[in-house]
């Protein structure tokens, strides 16, 4: 028992991704960690939960002297897992996943694993952050970003988040110096514009497979995508409350219809 | 080709489910119809979208003079592969995904693959709504909600949803003479309290089985889960957006703090 702080870290590449080192590196200075990452990479996999089969948790030493696990499940699983299960209940101070490969701006965030993961430990009242790096490879440069981590967990640590308890913060991959620091920011309204890959495979049977681009038309000068395009790291406080308190004025009319006996 | 509005049906509980059988009853009535689901149960998936692997469509003959297909991925891959590869980049008229065999009310939003479809369907800008029964057996009565679910497609088709795409709709599982009508609600902050069945396998292997409760401490009477208990249809319009715009101010000062320089 220590009087650190207790940092949950996981991520949704997989426990032997070079993001989740670099955030382990990262955390460790700061409090004591258990890391819990899935045992295979679960990109795109959202806030799926696996329902229909049992899930496996395993003990691995990577990291010296750290509790590490991967799990079998979704990275919302690693999450629920470490909370019931490795945690007993006791709830981290702070959570954080990824470091990310790739952006999870915008819409991203509903598609991402990462920010999924982060967003079940907010839900659970933890103060929890998302990262990503704007780099795909496997070899992204997850260094120059290191300071601007530790000073976000440590603002965070000391001076919680109020009532919203979830960051989703992407990294340009610049060089350090030309990280501009931090930007507060809203979501864009980007899309993805999908294709598909058609093919045949070697059993004569036709093929799907995604692929697409995405696409900004959200012209403002406050959102995630703008500040990531001038070299600002993204941040965006957001939540898992998805009513359009905005539309409900105009839908009452529809109780009012069916006060009527319908046929 | 015809005047009738086109009809996208999706659920996640799969192409053969009761609850997409009674979807695609009501929705006949009102429009041509293009049905994609899941070749299995794909309850849980959240907005998990299939990057991996590729993916097949298959044309199967299940509703007479409906042209019907199930998909290998989930259910966001349904909607997406529905647009571009079937749809030729046609947005159809509405997309109704459902009705889903049990609750998708309050943060239960975040993990249902029904919900989600929809949600991606909203994305493409089409007036979208998701259905849920609450009740989660396979033989559940799904007849008694169907007039007020062709009130509702009725009233989407002919008035839209403003800038609003998304409805999450919620049917108390009474009979059609206890059903109220519908109630305009926003989502309920309520939660999961999990816990896990844990066992040996016949391996020998520990394993860990998702299992829960699900725990309303929200006790606002305008949200969807008071509107259920009540007997009443939820109806929670709701967006893509996570941003906490009423969290934007109180991080400002993280932004000036990296303004300086950084150890």
């Amino acid at each position: 028992m220590t009087n650190r702080p207790l940092i949950l870290v996981t991520n949704d590449d997989g426990i032997n991704a070079h993001g989740l080192k670099a955030l382990v590196e990262v955390a460790r200075e700061l409090g004591d960690l258990i890391v819990v990452a899935p045992d295979s990479p679960q990109s795109g996999q959202g806030h799926a939960i696996t329902i229909k089969d049992p899930l496996r948790l395993k003990k691995v030493d990577i990291y010296d002297g750290i509790e590490a696990y991967e799990c079998s499940g979704t990275p919302v699983d690693c999450v629920k897992l470490a909370k019931h299960v490795l945690l007993h209940q006791r709830a981290a101070d702070l959570c954080v996943s990824g470091i990310n490969h790739g952006s999870n701006a915008s819409i991203n965030i509903l598609y991402s694993g990462t920010m999924s993961a982060a967003m079940e430990a907010s839900l659970e009242g933890i103060n929890s952050i998302g990262f990503s790096l704007l780099d795909y490879e496997w070899g992204a440069d997850f260094d120059s970003c290191k300071p601007f981590l530790k000073e976000l967990m440590q603002y965070v640590l000391k001076n919680g988040l109020g009532n919203c308890k979830l960051l989703n913060v992407n990294i340009p991959s610049v060089s350090s110096h030309e990280l501009k620091g931090f930007k507060i920011c809203r979501q864009a309204e980007a899309r993805w514009i999908e294709k598909y890959q058609e093919g045949i495979d070697p059993r004569g049977q036709k093929y799907y497979w995604l692929t697409g681009e995405f696409t900004n038309n959200d012209k403002g000068e406050d959102t995630d995508v703008w500040a990531l395009e001038h070299n600002y790291i993204s941040v965006v406080p957001s939540g898992h409350d998805l009513t359009r308190y905005d539309a409900l004025d105009a839908l009452k009319d529809l109780e009012q219809k069916a006060g009527v006996p319908i046929s």
